[in-house]
């Protein structure tokens, strides 16, 4: 860009160029949790809630999320993802979700994988919150990614 | 990813891996029809209906729409088309119309040709309703596709 | 809108005016169908595809298609729709989508419902693909609509 | 709708239907926070970090993302949004968000609040993740709605 | 909001509160213009241009994005929009375009109008491109809005 | 496509083939400026329109816009943007926004880029349309693009 940055000392927000950046397999994983009473749980595990199927809405939810990060989140890149995974396990107190995102391409999808896991967790809010206001989403984190000049990282 | 399918019994949906998958030009082509009145075939003909040119109006949405599929279809990836086309023909009793869609990429282009054509059938119902209600959209099938490790096929 | 017509004459497309129109309930019925081989049935009512649940992830699908009929089909008015739904029923030979829309607003929801319908057949067809690609989508059509001037119809 | 039911019993999910209730001004408030370290935390309060101005790229996301919610969980109605609101404080140990969300209409905004919150805080982690790879998203949850039929709660 | 606001003198954006403002018609009207060169504009008046009809094109386009306006500029207000339409006409160096959007709301639509002016001359440049690079597009502004509680305006 | 092309004499739109061309590094940066009063400008300036700061707001409204480009305008191919920048500079009369976009592709970015400022300038109007109506949006045009096979072009 030009020199025109003097107006910008309070918001340079720009998308990182990743154009010199090669094409590798890239990989990320995330996970987060949804904290819920007994009744709320049972009610999803036997399929009782009034919306509908929780786990299997929610799983769409966040693989469709995925697809979409570049929309919701400013600066990241849009990419054509190769697969989108969304799995959930059943914990005492609630449910957890695993994500995981994988490109051939020139940028990581840490934030993909993150995206799958918020957005499914609050579908699991939409599709119970007549039955439990209070649930808590959290543990919202990185798992692991691969691939990319920065090497590969775990948590 | 990891072992937390066992609450995944009723609906494991999730985006197929093709990164390993080769990159080369993958061509789908789509057709489908709407059945309608001689009057409302007239309309269209003649550019009568009150809501404007159906047909070109029609063939522009259809466009879009397969830029959209990856947003419509759940586990449908998105993808870097590298080209769209729909096209009209006029039958006895309604509209024909074929769709094109290629692309230099991993994964077929057949949902993307398919929605184009019913992207553009849908428009064309939506142009004329006002003079007749009872069209029918049918005969949505993939007319080939081309490309991919699975070879050419063609109805 | 001023003179300005005289360059429009191929292609005056425009959203009509529905400021006028009254709020009341209107409600719409559509219904399609996608014919296969009965292996490509049994696999999808054994839940063995590949890809995971056709129906719930078809169902969805068909939902969310219908809140997007305004990004699709280039007049249709943006509407707050107040309930969709998209249901299935195996038939010999493929499987039968009927879906609704409703809404408590000043035009009607034709589009929204044949919207849903159009968008679970393509997602059965992307679900099921693999299988067999040479299903067809047929019979998209309105059964009916209530609410609004121009009164009730049905097929 | 029709009797089609028998199709369902994995995955019924649907709109719930809101034609009957009533508009009502509604109004709902959601919190989340983000934990880093103290170096993380340093260059976002010192607006220092590469990508740019951190909170004012999150509150923007945020408050987009609200308008994105219907697009985002399924079974969530498309609404008219009268307000949304994003909200930053800093902690001894990360940033805290606070959003609120406010409708005249027929349904609640809870989902609205939610994911606002959600996706400032995943912006946030975006926007940083160049410095720190394992902050932690927790506590989004509702902390109070009021207006429509089930009464006001509050965390 | 609570008072979480002393982290925001860089960047408080947030959408103005319109629950309390009353439902009336609200209209706006915009305008534009793109300059080209003779050969240029020959080439859109006689349907030359290799991309296809431009005026066509470039009408729905400024339709569909005065709908996608509140995904667009980020404090905008989703709305139900009533009626867009987009006219054009041409000049001796140029196109003029001129634009409208109506609405029974809570908020103007002025951002309605000078969107869908803004892309269909975007659309008109894009179509025309391969001809002619140095097209400049200007005199974008608000020509009138009605309604509303601050009156009407007209420039 | 096969020779349906009869019926097209009016508006034979659709997205140009690209799948041939060669995947380059391609850059376009286009311009464009909004004129005001002082007292406008000013208030921008100092941070004080009541809809919070407007350049960081416009900003990423123009990145974010470019990431959209191929939604708006019909025939825009959809890209894997590497790098997305918006730039403002203070006029006498108002201000000037540079936009850039950068890709590793088969296409240029020149929408992207003018889409970027157009929304940018949009932006800017709609944060401080409550100050000013007669604001004018102009001089969008193309400054340079580089790579591609027909070589690079400035302004």
């Amino acid at each position: 860009m030009s020199k025109l940055t003097h107006t910008d000392s309070d918001g340079t927000a720009h998308m990182v160029d990743v154009s010199a950046k090669s094409e590798t397999v890239r990989e990320a994983r995330a996970a987060g949790r949804i904290s819920m009473n007994l009744d709320t749980l049972d009610a999803i595990k036997t399929n009782m809630m009034q919306k509908g199927d929780v786990l299997a809405t929610a799983r769409i939810a966040g693989i469709m999320a995925a697809k979409k990060t570049h929309d919701l989140i400013p600066l990241c890149h849009p990419l054509a993802l190769s697969k989108v995974a969304v799995e959930f396990t059943f914990l005492d107190d609630g449910i957890a979700v695993e994500s995981m995102a994988r490109l051939t391409g020139k940028t990581g999808v840490e934030m993909e994988a993150l995206t799958a896991a918020s957005v499914a967790l609050l579908t699991i809010y939409d599709m119970s919150k007549a039955m439990q206001k209070d649930m808590v989403i959290s543990d919202i984190r990185l798992l692991s990614k691969t691939g990319g000049k920065s090497g590969d990282w775990s948590a």
